[in-house]
């Protein structure tokens, strides 16, 4: 049976959040979805949303699933598609579907002049580099991503406007 | 003199084009900006543009910026902020106003519920990851960003709609 790349509608927000659980207890973190069917119809759906999802649809179902938003380059002067999450059921794998995901995401970003298509991957996990890196997709290792985030984002948010600022 | 932080409007991008190009003198990567006012114009101040840019005035004059996006996680069903540039003339510095762009990009962090503000930083860059850690952000160091770009990503975008696709 072959699977149905579309982009995702908001009809399908309760499935997504099935396939965003199963990934989260694939990546033993189910306790870290913190999120719901209305924040994610939001998110995703509401006028305006920047992040967006391409799914694999089999047998009336969805099986698999591709999260993205558009980054930018400031040397580029152009947006790169950036992929945050991609899915495929377990039992669903080795079909191609993921691949197919892949490409698909590659077509909307050679479709919008996207200069670059980025994605991360844990460095422990060595059959998906190894698949990556058959692509033809470079390691950015030089880059450290750094995140701030609840007392520590509010507290820098409360220093604004003052010292050199207006 | 106090520098005036505000949104960047497209009659600023030649002063944007400048701090760039100042940027990737600094970098040492001045090859690397491949950009033009009108390409820049277009991806920060059209319609539908998702990069944007906050910029610090003094005396009339650009004299720092930073580019940012909006990016997601599926974990929190929510957007963040992701800090893709950041710059503030050397003979500026030390008056603060690098980290009045942050606290400015931090509020915006907060009013648009974005749930955590990234950026990625040179490994090697001590000085900037010590400031950072003083803020409180921490190191993603076990993930790795993939890049496919050029003629590997349009390859794969060749491939859509063979195999399980439609």
């Amino acid at each position: 049976m072959s699977a149905l790349l579309r982009p995702a509608r908001r009809e399908d927000t309760a499935e997504l959040l099935r396939l965003i659980r199963e990934l989260a207890r694939y990546e033993k973190a189910a306790d870290q979805v913190e999120t719901d069917e209305a924040q994610l119809a939001s998110t995703l759906f509401d006028a305006g949303a920047t992040a967006h999802a391409i799914v694999a649809e089999q047998g009336g179902r969805l099986v698999g699933m591709a999260i993205y938003f558009f980054n930018y380059s400031t040397w580029q002067g152009r947006n790169g598609l950036y992929l945050e999450d991609l899915f495929v059921e377990p039992e669903q794998r080795g079909a191609g579907i993921g691949k197919a995901l892949l490409a698909r995401l590659a077509v909307i970003a050679v479709e919008r002049d996207c200069g670059r298509f980025e994605w991360s991957v844990l460095d422990w996990n060595t059959p998906a580099i190894e698949f990556y890196e058959s692509l033809g997709a470079r390691a950015q290792s030089e880059w450290v991503r750094y995140r701030l985030e609840g007392e520590a984002l509010r507290a820098l948010a409360r220093t604004a406007n003052q010292g050199v600022s207006e």
